[in-house]
Formats: C-alpha cells, sequence, structure tokens
C-alpha cells in the first residue's frame, strides 16, 4: 500500500509517499512544491496541477494531509485554507481516499508525544524510513503525515474492534482509517 | 462575452452566468450547488466537480468570485477558505481568468453603495439584467459577482488608462480587470 502523505501551505507544499508492506515502512519519494509570487488563483492552480502530478507520477492508493492550525492572522488562515483546499481537490480528482490528522496526531505517531519539535520530527522520519540523510522540514512533515496514517490504520482499526464507542469522543474510523 | 460569476460557500455556492454585448448585460442562468453533509474532502470534491460541470454547460469566457470575509469564527474562516478554494480550482482548471472582488465592491457596482442589503441586492439583479422574478440570495449574490466584474472591466480599463498609478492604491488591472 502507497501512502500520499501532504503538509499543505500556500508558498510550500510538502509531500511524501512512503509504501507500507505488513507493518514494514519504506521511502519512495518527497520533496515540496513551491508557488510563484503571483495572485491566488494562480497559486492554487500550481498547487492542484503539481499534487496531480505526484499522484499520476508516484500512483499511490491512499492519502493524509494535516489538519491545519487556525492562525492568529485570520487572513492568513483564509490563504492556508484555501492552499489546502487545492491539495485536496487534486486528491479528491484522483479519486484518492483522503484522511485527515491533526499536528498532535501527526508528532504522537512519529515521536511518542505531541509537543515534539521540527528537529524531532525529521530525525524520527528519517530514523522510521532509515534515509540516508535528514529529510527538508516540509518533506519530513509530509512524511510524518503518511507515516500517521500507517500507523493509525492498524491501531485504529484494532481499537475499533475492541472500542466501538471511540465515534462518540468526536473521531471516526473508516476503513481503519482515522477521519474524524 | 460570457462571464461566470461566484459567491462561494461550504454548504451553498451560488453561481450566475451574464452575457455582456457592448454595455449591455443579459440573463444566461444561476442556480446554487449544496454540498452533502460528509466529510471536508467529499464537500470539496462536489464544490470542484459542480463548478466544473456549469463551466463545461455554459462556456464562460472568463469569472469573478467574491472575496470572502474573515469569520468570527477562526475555524469557519478555514471552512470558507477550502471550499473557496476548490470553487477557484474549478475556475483554474478550466483556463478561466479569474477575477476577486469584495463584498463591497460588488454592492457599489449593483446597488450604487457599499452598505446595500441582501433585498437590495437581489432587485438590484433583477432589475439591471429584466428577470421575471426575483432570484433567490445566493444566485443573486453570484449574478452580482458577474455583474461586478462586468461593469468594472470597462470602468477600470478606463481608469486605468487615465490613473496608471492605480496600482499604487493595492489596485490593479490586468487585462481590464480588477485583481487587486
Amino acid at each position: 500500500m502507497k501512502i500520499l502523505g501532504i503538509d499543505p501551505g500556500l508558498r510550500t507544499t510538502g509531500f511524501g509517499i512512503i509504501d507500507k508492506q505488513g507493518s514494514k515502512l519504506s521511502y519512495v519519494a518527497s520533496g515540496t512544491i513551491k508557488t510563484p509570487d503571483a495572485d491566488l488563483p494562480q497559486r492554487l492552480k500550481v498547487i492542484l496541477a503539481s499534487v496531480s502530478e505526484v499522484i499520476r507520477t508516484y500512483t499511490p492508493d491512499c492519502s493524509a494531509i494535516e489538519k491545519v492550525f487556525v492562525n492568529v492572522n485570520p487572513q492568513s488562515t483564509l490563504l492556508l485554507g484555501q492552499a489546502r483546499g487545492a491539495a485536496i481537490c487534486a486528491l479528491v480528482s484522483a479519486d484518492l481516499p483522503v484522511a485527515e490528522y491533526t499536528a498532535l496526531q501527526i508528532k504522537q505517531a512519529v515521536a511518542g508525544h505531541g509537543k515534539a519539535q521540527k528537529q524531532q520530527v525529521q530525525d524520527m522520519v528519517q530514523r522510521l524510513l532509515q534515509l540516508p540523510g535528514l529529510p527538508g522540514t516540509d518533506a519530513a512533515d509530509a512524511l510524518a503525515v503518511a507515516i500517521c496514517h500507517a500507523h493509525s490504520g492498524d491501531a485504529l482499526a484494532h481499537l475499533s474492534a475492541l472500542a466501538p464507542g471511540l465515534a462518540k469522543k468526536g473521531l471516526r474510523v473508516r476503513g481503519g482509517r482515522l477521519v474524524g
């Protein structure tokens, strides 16, 4: 199963693809999509086209995207929302299932606790995927989302069998994926 | 020239198409896109697919979309931003030029002042397009964006020739369209 992870942003969108065979994870590819200093519609077009190109190239089976935080600056929140919307459009256009995770869930999945720093996330991503060097921060975040999805799938399908009341806590599991 | 106007929203996205021949405007079509009560990616998929379908059906030459206001609730701002991002993705995917206008600009264009109420916008849209009945509010807002673009194109191309310093005031005109 190939998982595409996305760390959305208006200037820089990170992407990372990992392969999951049983409980073994391996690195496939990662990178960043940078938008030009153009007007908003053109920037969204670049995000849409580039994520679509990544999907065509690496043919993932499913996808996971970070739930963005609400910025102190409402205009930034609005811009980030639009960028994230464009990335999700590329995913659903390709008929990929899309799972969403908060930064907290992602950090817990890769570093074991929700307060991990950027550097720790990079270190853990490098270790978990046995990379020869430290990945860049945007690519590391995207790979971390994919890893989170790989782990949550197992963990939550299991948990969901054990505790069907999970949905009442605002979490939903669909096809073994956390979607709430 | 056929102009597609979009009033974006996560639950309801309004669309309106008008035809402009010289200074004469006429109504082509309008309607609303309602998203199901599903998870966010599925709702964005509906917006993307439906706006794309409107474009295929009515083959507009250009488009205009309302600049959304920042909500008091940051989560709502984030959701609205993602919905708007999906609508813009449909427009740029079809290679349509996209102009953006604030609610203030739109109200000024159709009702002559920026504090016009919803009802006044509906009345003016009905009058300007000689509609047999009052359009619904979402469709009226979308038609109003299209009318705003039809007017601004003329007004601003003219203004831009007279006052090249306009760009310094935070407004930009490209191909006769206000994009700032």
